[in-house]
């Protein structure tokens, strides 16, 4: 059973002064309550025609607002019976070393990697370089698929170092982190890490295989990973958008601008 | 004038058996390049029919690597003038208080907000409770565009504390920090903030506003700032993908699993 659509939009009040069209104030106040949780994964929506009649706006209206939270996975539209809040995200805490196995796990989620591919081969340039390999030298090109709580969840491509990593190329990793195989199987000391993360949209064979729809939103994370001062994996993943955020806790630091001069603050008294 | 496609690509191998597609693969050398830096900003790529003969595919297949570079913005269509790379990205510090003007400043780049609303309203429900509200008390919404370098760069809402930053009603935001204004004319200590980052596609309405097609991909941030302890300030932004990327250098704590333990160490010796 959904609530009422009355009780349902009880705190959402439309704006037509704005300039801000109405299915966006909808789609905002929406999904503001989807992220802040308050929305639990599984709750149902009104019909949309309830919503259009309630707040007397059009159902194209409607249907407008909750076009992107679809595409976006916070919504889901169950066949013929409505549209419903999506399942929770898993949250990256940044500025850790583990990986994803690791995210996963501290969140008493299941995470299983599956290996597509792993060959030998000469790196594109910039990777042979931040591998420090010459340039016709061959690394180990490992490709994963992970799906976590049994549904996909990233593609993952890593560059391995051939002769730091060259274990890995006699082991058995599905199932395994790779964190934990590098530490375990290769005695690599990996001390630090770069992380880059863009915002991106799936393409057909990616969609594919992430049972998503061509155009849904992702994440590209590329990750040099270091052990004793030398890179040895770059790693390329796509992370569907639906399914991870990244969050963060910031302190101010020495290096941060802004913060009250003793005079201006005096002239505010 | 652009370089011939052998030139261009010299270190891309097409493999047959990879299960992954030839479109994917030469997207993904393809995109390595560019976001290594390696091709820089302008470069321009052979035409696609000269690409299709030198690596032996078909046009369609090249068109096919091309579609979600463009749309991602890392690769631009010139009208009649063939296919270069766009430019390149603004990138976001992680763990760094400053908001976007430090980051956009701290790059020797040059960013101007414009105000397109400030107004005093009841807040949805989570966000009241963060900003420490009864349910029927106002808070500030200020709704600002940012351009970087004189383009559109995101949308930003925030809710603002309506005591602690009442001085925000009455001073002009046009081209300053909101950070800045906060501390210097709210006298307010900004010391902490916490950041959920996830990744969307733009809706008509932002891609209107941010001079892009709806479903070119964004980042969603969703920051809430404390001063002393307290909550001040809840912004939500959209800010385009193809003209940031988050950074991080990540260094092993002692919360981080992992680390090679002296007897399987001796075991491979």
């Amino acid at each position: 059973m959904s609530m009422s659509a009355a009780a349902f939009f009880a705190g959402f009040v439309l704006d037509r002064d704005s300039g801000e069209p109405a299915y966006h104030q909808l789609e905002e106040w929406l999904t503001g309550r989807i992220r802040s949780g308050e929305l639990p994964a599984g709750t149902a929506l009104p019909p949309e025609r309830e919503i259009a009649s309630t707040l007397g706006i059009s159902r194209m209206t409607v249907r407008q607002a909750l076009d992107r939270p679809v595409r976006d996975g916070l919504l889901v539209r169950n066949r013929g019976a409505g549209t419903s809040v999506g399942r929770p995200m898993l949250v990256g805490e940044r500025g850790r070393l583990g990986g994803i196995s690791d995210v996963v796990a501290r969140q008493g989620r299941d995470s299983v990697t599956r290996v597509l591919s792993l060959d030998e081969l000469e790196p594109p340039r910039d990777i042979a370089r931040e591998l420090g390999l010459d340039a016709a030298s061959p690394a180990l090109r490992l490709r994963r698929m992970r799906r976590v709580d049994g549904e996909p969840f990233s593609l993952e491509t890593s560059w391995l170092h051939p002769i730091a990593c060259a274990r890995i190329a006699d082991i058995d990793l599905n199932g395994r982190s790779l964190f934990e195989a590098l530490t375990n199987d290769c005695s690599l000391d990996l001390t630090e890490a770069r992380e880059s993360v863009t915002a991106t949209t799936l393409d057909p064979f990616e969609a594919d295989q992430l049972t998503l729809s061509p155009g849904a939103p992702a994440f590209r994370v590329r990750r040099t990973t270091l052990a004793d001062g030398d890179v040895i994996e770059v790693v390329s993943s796509v992370i569907r958008a639906d399914r991870f955020s990244f969050e963060a806790s910031i302190q101010r630091t020495d290096t941060d601008p802004y913060r009250p001069t003793p005079q201006l603050a005096q002239e505010t008294l």
